[in-house]
C-alpha cells in the first residue's frame, strides 16, 4: 500500500529519510516522469529535460512543506516558488501526486488554450505561488515571502527552485544580498544544477562559478546528489536550521530517467514524439495507454477551467490615519505630503496586534522620496535596499502577496521605466504593491534626460491591472496615498520634485479640502470657461491654473479638468471638454503616448469631435531647473496661453 | 611653467610617474577641484563629494588615454566610459584641463538649461563616450567598447570609471562575465571607493564584498590609493598588462580635499552654499572670484550652445548581399528569413578587409531567434550571452558606437520589455543598434502571458530614435533586415513564431516580389476594397487577407493596408482609410497602446473621422497554440469577419 508522504514526513523528525519513505518518493518518482513525459507529448511541446531533472526536488519540497491542497489559499503556510517556470511539467506532476490538481486533467489539457494548466507556472494552479517564466525572478520572490514571514512573525519557511542558466542574471544577485541583509533564516534555495542550457552547457554558454557567486554574496552552499532522495533531504534539513540564508546546489542531470534524453540540450524545449514517448515510458516501466487516455481527454475536455482563481484580497487590515489639510498658504511638494502621510499611516499600524504590517522599500534616496519619516518611526518595516532596483520591484510585489502592504517609493526611471518588466509581471501576479514615483516628468531637478519619467503613462498603459493616479497638489496627494494603501491591488502614485502651490477654488479656499474623498477615475473641474477646455494633471494643474489667470485678463475663459486618473479617464469629462470647441491636453509627459493620446482615443471613440491641441514632451529634455526645462519644453503657462489664443483665432 | 601632461605622458614608459609629472598632476587636481566646486555652488546643485573624491581617477585617465580634443570625433581611439554619470563636475574638470572643453564656460554653464554640460555626463561633450547617470550601465558599456575594439583588430584600451555604491546593481555582474568570456584584456575598470552612497556607509545601506564580486567572476583585483597619482598610475600600468579583464579598487575619501565635505554622504548630491564655498576655496588656496565670475557669466552666456553634437552616422560599409525572394508555394516563418538574409550579410562581408564588422547578439535562444546560421557562417563575430539580456542591450548598443554594426535577437519580451530602460539609455546615446524581436504579440507558442510581448508598440512610442518595423512576411522580412542593417540609427524588426504564408496579390503572385524595395513609414494597400479598410501589420496580415476572402464570398469588399511601420504612419494611407466609412485596427498587441490607438490618434489630428473600431489584446493571453490563444482573444480572421459585418449593418 501506498503510504501518504506528505502525512508521515508533516511529524518526521530524524535527520535521515528512513527506507520505506525513500522507497515511497522514488515510486512518485517514477510516476511523476511518466505524467511529466505523458502531459508533454500530448500538448506537442515543453520542457522535459529540466522537468526530469528537477524531479526528486519537486517531490521532496512539496511534500516536506507545509503546503497543503487545504491551505493553499491561505498566507499562513510555507511558500514555495519556482523561478525555472518551464520546468512546469515537472512541476505540476508534483502537485497532481500530492492532490493539488488532478493527474489525468493536467495530463489531458497541459498547454490547451483556454486551460488551467499554463506552459509557464501561474499563481492560478494551487501550490504555484508565483507566475514565472522570465528566468532569475524566482529568488527575489522567495526573498520577498521570506520578508513578508518574518514582519509578520511567522515561522513558516519559503522555499526557492532555480535552474542554473538563469543563475547569471543579474536580478539574482541582488537578491541574494537582501537576503544576506535581513538575515532571511528562514529560505532555503535548491538550485537543479544539470550543467545544460538551451544553447549547450553552461561553461559554453556564458562561463560562471556557480559555487563563488553564492559565497561571494554570504550565503551558505551546500551540495547534494539531485536524484537521491536521501542526499537532498538530508542537505535541506540540515541548510534549513542555519541562520543564514542557504543554497542547495542539486547535482542532477538533464533529461534524467529517459536514456535518450539524459545529458543532451535536445530536450530542454522540445517534447518527446509518439515514438519517443513509447521507448521513454517502457524504459519507466509504464505503458503508452495514459498519452491515449490524454489524447482522447484533450478534446473532449476542451475549455473546461476547473481550478478556481487564487486571485483574491488578501485581507489586509491598516489604519489610515486622519487626512492632512495644507493650507493655500503653505507651499510644499507632494513628495513631502506622501512621505507624511506615510508616517501617519506607520504610527497608526506599527506594532499593533491585528494589523496587516506595511513594509517600506527604498533604493538609496530614502531622502528624496520622503520616506525617512516612516523609516525612524517604524524602523522593522523599513527595507534599504541599495542601487538594486530589479530585485527590489519583485521582493515588494511577492511580499504583498505573502499578506503584508508593500510600498516602494523611487524616482520614476528607476521605480517604473528601469524594471518595467519587473512591473508588468507584478501585475501578471496581481500583487497588491503600492509604488510611489516621484520626479516625474520634467521635474526632475537639474538631472537631465536619463532621469526624466517621461513614460509613466506610456508605460502603464500597456498593461492591465496597474491604477495610476496623479494627484495635483499635496492635498489631493494625502488623500491618494491613504486610499492607495487601504484600497487592495498595484496602484501607482506619481508626482514630481519641485514644490507646488496649493490648488485652490476661485474663493481661494482649497479645492481638495477637509470634505474631499478621492474617487479613482473621477476628473474634476477646478475652473470653468466656456472658449475652451485644458486637460491636464500632476504638477501641470498649477501651472495650467496661471495660464487660465492670464487667460481671463485677456477675456479669454476656459475649463480645467484635473485629470488625476488618466488611464481611467471618465465619459463626462470628454463630452464637456469636446462642447466647448477646444481640447487641449497639457502635459510634462512624451507627446505620442500620454493623455494627450488617451484623450485623442476616447474623443474619436465616443465620437466627441472638436479642435484638439496636445501639447507635451517631442524631445528629449534640458538639463536645468524644472521651471527652464519646462520652458525650454514649450510648456511654460505663458506656452499654453499663446496656443490656446492662437487655436481661438 | 606649466608642462602638458598629456604630452608628457603619450611617449612616457616608465611604470613609475617622475616627480615632475606628480607634481603637474597635483596641480592640476588643485585646480580642478576649484572649478568642479564652483561649477556645483554657481549651479546651486550638482554632486560635488564623488566628484573630489574622482578627481585623481579623472585626471589620470584622462591624461593617460589616447583620447584628444582632436581625436574625440573619431572612433579610432581609447574609449573612456563614466558609470557614475553624476560626477560630472570631476569628469568636466577634468576634461577642461586638458581643453576639451573650457573651464569657464563649463564653470558658468552647468546644469543651466539649454546648455551643453547636463548634470549627468552626456555624449554630446567631446571626451565623454556615453550619457549615463541611470547608475550600474558603464561597465557593459565599457565592454561594448572593448568588443567593438577587438572586432575591429584595435590595439586601443577602454577605461571605465566606477563609483562604489552601483556595484551591487544587477547588470555589473553581467558585463563582469560576458568581459572574461571574451578574454577582454583591454579593458580597465577603476572604481571610486570611497565607502559611501546617497544614503550612508556601504556597510549600512547594502552590505557587500567588493573583493569577492569581482573576483567570483574571474577578475583580477588591484587596490590603489585613488588619491595618490603615483599608486593609480603604477596599478592602472600593471593593470593594463594583465592578460585579464581587470579592476583596480581606487581607495578615496568622499568630498576629498574640503575639510568639512569629507568623508560624509551630506554633500553627495548637493552643492556648497556661497559661504560653505568661500570656506572650501580657501583651503584649496583659490579666491572666490572665480564663482563670481561663473554667477555673471551664467546670465550673460545663457543659451550659449557652444559644442557641435557628437551624434553622427558611424561611418559604416557593409555589403547587403542579394535579396532572397520566397515564392508562394513556400511557408516559412518571418524568424527564418531573418536568419536567411542575416546570414547571407555576415558572409558577404567575412572577414573581407575594409568591412564594418557587423557583431551579432544572442541570450541562449540562438535556435529560436534563427542566428545559429550567422554563428557558423561568421563565428569571430557572434556572442552568445547567456540569460543576461541587461548587459546585452547595453553592450550591444555602446559597441555600435565603437564603430560596428550591432544585431541583437530576442524573443520581444526579453529583447525589449525586459530592457526597455536600456534601449532607452540606447535611443539617448543614439546607437546604432539593430533588434530583432522574435516571438512577438500572442505569437510565441505555448509559452502563456509572462512570454507574450504585447507591448512593442507601446514601448516604442515612448522614446523619439527608434524605428520600428513588423513585416508582413519572409519577403519583407528579408527586405527589412537589409535596409535595417545598412541604414543608420537603432531599428527594430519585430516578427511573430510562426510560419505564414508569402503574402500575394490578388493574381496570386508575391507581393513583396524582386522589385520590391522598402521605404519606411510607407504602408502598402494590398487588397482594395470600398466598405470599409483593415489597418494591421506582421502576422496579423495574413489573416486579414483570410479574413478578406471570407467576406468577399459574402459580397463586403474592403481595403488591407499592411502598415509596416505604425510609428511612422502616413497621411495617406489615414484618409484613404477613412474614406471608406468605416476603420478597423486589427493586432494582437494591447488594444490601449498600439496600432489601434496610433491610427485614432492620426484620425483625430487629420480631422479624418469616420466609424472606428480597434481589435486588440484586452486581457493578458492564455497558453495555447496561436491559433488557439489567437481565436481565445477574439482575434480569428472570422472574428474580424464579424465586427466588419456587424458594423456595416
Amino acid at each position: 500500500m501506498e503510504i501518504n508522504i506528505k502525512e508521515v514526513l508533516r511529524d518526521y523528525k530524524e535527520r535521515e529519510l528512513n527506507e520505506e519513505l525513500i522507497e515511497a518518493l522514488k515510486d512518485a518518482a517514477r510516476k511523476c516522469r511518466l505524467w511529466a513525459l505523458t502531459m508533454t507529448t500530448a500538448a506537442k511541446s515543453g520542457h522535459i529535460g529540466g522537468s526530469l531533472s528537477s524531479m526528486e526536488m519537486y517531490l521532496l519540497i512539496y511534500g516536506l512543506a507545509n503546503l497543503t491542497p487545504q491551505n493553499a489559499r491561505s498566507t499562513d503556510r510555507d511558500h514555495v516558488v519556482i523561478s525555472h517556470g518551464h520546468t512546469s511539467p515537472g512541476a505540476y506532476a508534483a502537485l497532481a501526486y500530492y492532490g493539488f490538481i488532478d493527474a489525468e486533467e493536467v495530463m489531458a489539457l497541459f498547454r490547451k488554450g483556454g486551460s488551467p494548466f499554463p506552459g509557464h507556472v501561474e499563481r492560478e494552479v494551487p501550490g504555484i505561488d508565483w507566475s514565472s517564466g522570465n528566468l532569475g525572478q524566482g529568488l527575489a520572490a522567495g526573498v520577498g515571502f521570506a520578508l513578508a514571514k518574518k514582519a509578520k512573525k511567522s515561522k513558516d519557511h519559503v522555499f526557492v527552485l532555480m535552474g542554473d542558466g538563469e543563475q547569471v542574471k543579474g536580478q539574482v544577485a541582488e537578491a541574494r544580498r537582501v537576503a544576506v541583509k535581513n538575515a532571511l533564516d528562514n529560505i532555503t534555495v535548491l538550485v537543479d544544477w544539470n550543467d545544460i542550457q538551451i544553447s549547450g552547457k553552461l561553461e559554453e554558454v556564458m562561463p560562471f562559478n556557480i559555487v563563488s557567486l553564492w559565497e561571494a554574496d554570504g550565503w551558505k552552499v551546500y551540495e547534494a546528489d539531485g536524484h537521491d532522495f536521501a542526499s537532498i533531504y538530508r542537505v535541506v534539513r540540515q541548510a534549513m536550521e542555519d541562520d543564514l540564508p542557504s543554497v542547495v546546489l542539486c547535482r542532477t542531470t538533464m533529461g534524467k530517467g529517459v536514456s535518450f534524453m539524459e545529458g543532451t540540450p535536445d530536450f530542454h524545449g522540445k517534447a518527446a514524439s509518439e515514438e519517443q514517448y513509447k521507448k521513454a515510458v517502457m524504459e519507466l516501466g509504464g505503458t503508452p495507454e495514459l498519452l491515449d487516455r490524454a489524447k482522447v481527454s484533450r478534446i473532449q475536455m476542451a475549455g473546461k477551467k476547473t481550478i478556481e482563481s487564487l486571485r483574491k484580497d488578501f485581507g489586509v487590515f491598516v489604519e489610515l490615519g486622519k487626512p492632512r489639510t495644507y493650507l493655500p498658504d503653505v507651499k510644499t511638494d507632494c513628495r513631502s505630503a506622501f512621505g507624511e502621510a506615510l508616517m501617519d499611516i506607520g504610527l497608526a499600524n506599527y506594532k499593533i496586534p491585528g494589523r496587516t504590517p506595511i513594509l517600506v522599500f527604498d533604493c538609496d534616496l530614502a531622502g528624496s522620496v520622503k520616506v525617512n519619516g516612516f523609516a525612524k518611526s517604524c524602523p522593522d518595516w523599513f527595507f534599504e535596499m541599495g542601487i538594486q532596483e530589479h530585485a527590489t520591484a519583485t521582493v515588494a510585489g511577492a511580499a504583498s502577496c505573502g499578506g503584508v502592504v508593500s510600498v516602494w517609493a523611487d524616482f520614476g526611471v528607476f521605480g517604473l521605466t528601469e524594471v518595467y518588466n519587473q512591473q508588468r509581471l507584478n501585475d501578471i501576479n496581481e500583487t497588491n504593491l503600492k509604488l510611489i514615483l516621484t520626479h516625474i516628468g520634467l521635474d526632475v531637478g537639474e538631472d537631465g534626460k536619463t532621469h526624466q519619467c517621461i513614460d509613466y503613462i506610456g508605460l502603464m498603459r500597456n498593461m492591465f491591472g496597474w491604477k495610476l493616479v496623479l494627484p495635483a497638489d499635496p492635498n489631493q496627494t494625502d488623500r491618494v496615498v491613504r486610499w492607495a494603501i487601504g484600497s487592495h491591488g498595484n496602484v501607482c502614485v506619481a508626482m514630481g520634485r519641485s514644490k507646488v502651490p496649493v490648488i485652490t477654488k476661485e474663493d481661494g479656499t482649497c479645492y481638495y479640502d477637509e470634505e474631499y474623498e478621492f474617487e479613482y477615475g473621477k476628473s474634476d473641474l477646478l475652473r470653468d470657461g466656456t472658449d475652451g477646455a485644458i486637460l491636464c494633471c500632476g504638477h501641470m494643474v498649477y501651472r495650467a491654473i496661471e495660464a487660465w489667470e492670464k487667460l481671463k485678463a485677456k477675456g479669454i475663459s476656459v475649463k480645467i479638468f484635473n485629470v488625476s486618473a488618466p488611464l481611467a479617464i471618465d465619459k463626462a469629462t470628454i463630452e464637456e471638454a469636446t462642447k466647448t470647441g477646444l481640447v487641449v491636453t497639457y502635459e510634462d509627459h512624451h507627446w505620442r503616448s500620454g493623455l494627450g493620446s488617451i484623450v485623442a482615443e476616447k474623443m474619436l471613440e465616443l465620437g466627441c469631435v472638436s479642435k484638439f491641441v496636445k501639447l507635451g514632451v517631442h524631445r528629449y529634455g534640458d538639463s536645468g531647473t524644472a521651471e527652464e526645462v519646462i520652458s525650454l519644453m514649450g510648456l511654460s503657462p505663458d506656452n499654453l496661453v499663446e496656443v490656446i489664443e492662437s487655436n481661438l483665432k
